[in-house]
């Protein structure tokens, strides 16, 4: 298979490419896109529908087999400058991938799971590195209020550096959503138990909560276990996605 | 006081403080500039000598008491227009405030006590987030390897959220610096020991690598003590901030 095969990148495809940068285009056409080689392998063995693949020809070659595996997908040729003017990438060599996007019904927790509920986390970069986190520990499960960051963001899908593919999230009203569970729902705050003494064997919920407010006042009363971090030192505050690593960490260890 | 006191910005304040945002004249005139009300009032109140603070009529009345304990320092009046041309922030409402920059020694370690070494962290967020990481732990020496991010880059400091004041740090070539040490120097590598079981009550270095390539080959062979954070998903690694903030967990943890 060689990329002599491929068609030359076209209007309709770069002015779809363009418009999926933007949240309102994303849900008029239901897709969204990624970049690079790690996204793009990432995308195409995961069980996305990707429905159109723009690479250069080389890129194209090194993935002749995983490209094979969706023989509906469109595929095109584009060089490094077409790639970078697509996309949100300074220098893009690889390809930039568009697909379908999954609808993630809301979820429930098996037995001892863990899954993470984020109150108007408004970072597309925090967003993304949470995601990384999550995945780092087996946290597949992400519900976040409707404020919170779009997961299919472009710079959500970059920060997350693929692990986007292995974790779900549901977009919803969180006092509605939190008023239904049963399982504990953990909140970090500052008058909270310190977190090293905590024992997190039953599974839950853990709340994390907007870069400028904490968690809101309309989602506090849910929380069953409050919980913080000690601190030793000066600094006001840890950024969400730092706390959220401390507190997985914590979840997890034995 | 009243900001009638303060002359109008010049233009020669207006060029120092555009070229601070570039290393080579920080070096020359050994200076740095910091952003926004937080850092202002960071700097104006953790001995620092600060030569030239530009800000809002409103902002300088607000702080008043804090300007009358830099005597010496020029203070100049701006609109938030021509502070947000000024620096690096979009918008600017408070102040920027120039600084003299402070000589960090060579730093040794008492007792028990943990200093962190930076092996290449190049990106300004990344140095930024872990000098806030640094002081909430109660962290105060970093040791960084010269081609680390300049810790005077506007960047560190706005994302150090007034931490730079309780960090210091110290550049230097690592190797050499690690060869005289006696202190246990911990770096996280793959094959290393699970961090749990680690007992951390001696204190020593932890080295933190290089965003890309992590801890570099040169630095490796000082490693005394490796470790590594267990995985349980599908992530490929974290980010060098993010398992900072771990780590950090881990020695303060008791």
């Amino acid at each position: 298979m060689s990329y002599m095969m491929y068609k030359e990148l076209s209007k309709r495809i770069s002015k779809l490419i363009k418009s999926l940068q933007i949240k309102k285009y994303r849900k008029q056409e239901h897709s969204f896109f990624v970049e690079g080689a790690k996204n793009t392998e990432e995308i195409l063995s995961t069980g996305y529908k990707v429905t159109v693949l723009v690479g250069t020809a080389d890129y194209l070659d090194s993935i002749a087999e995983l490209i094979a595996k969706h023989p509906e997908m469109e595929v095109f040729v584009a060089d490094e400058k077409q790639l970078g003017a697509l996309g949100t990438f300074a220098t893009n060599n690889a390809a930039i991938a568009v697909a379908e996007q999954k609808d993630f019904e809301q979820p429930s927790l098996d037995e001892q799971e863990f899954a993470l509920v984020l109150d108007d986390v408004r970072d597309p970069g925090n967003l993304g590195t949470i995601i990384r986190i999550a995945d780092w520990y087996g946290i597949k499960k992400i519900i976040a209020s409707p404020n919170t960051a779009d997961f299919h963001n472009p710079k959500v899908l970059n920060a997350s550096m693929g692990s986007f593919s292995r974790v779900s999230i549901h977009y919803t009203a969180l006092p509605e959503f939190l008023a239904a569970q049963q399982a504990p729902i953990y909140g970090a705050l500052l008058e909270g138990d310190n977190i090293y003494n905590e024992r997190f064997d039953q599974g839950g919920f853990v709340i994390m909560g907007n870069e400028s407010i904490g968690i809101s006042d309309a989602v506090k009363p849910f929380i069953t276990h409050q919980i913080h971090i000690p601190r030793i030192g000066g600094a006001e505050s840890l950024n969400v996605a730092i706390a959220t690593a401390v507190i997985c960490d914590n979840i997890r260890r034995p």
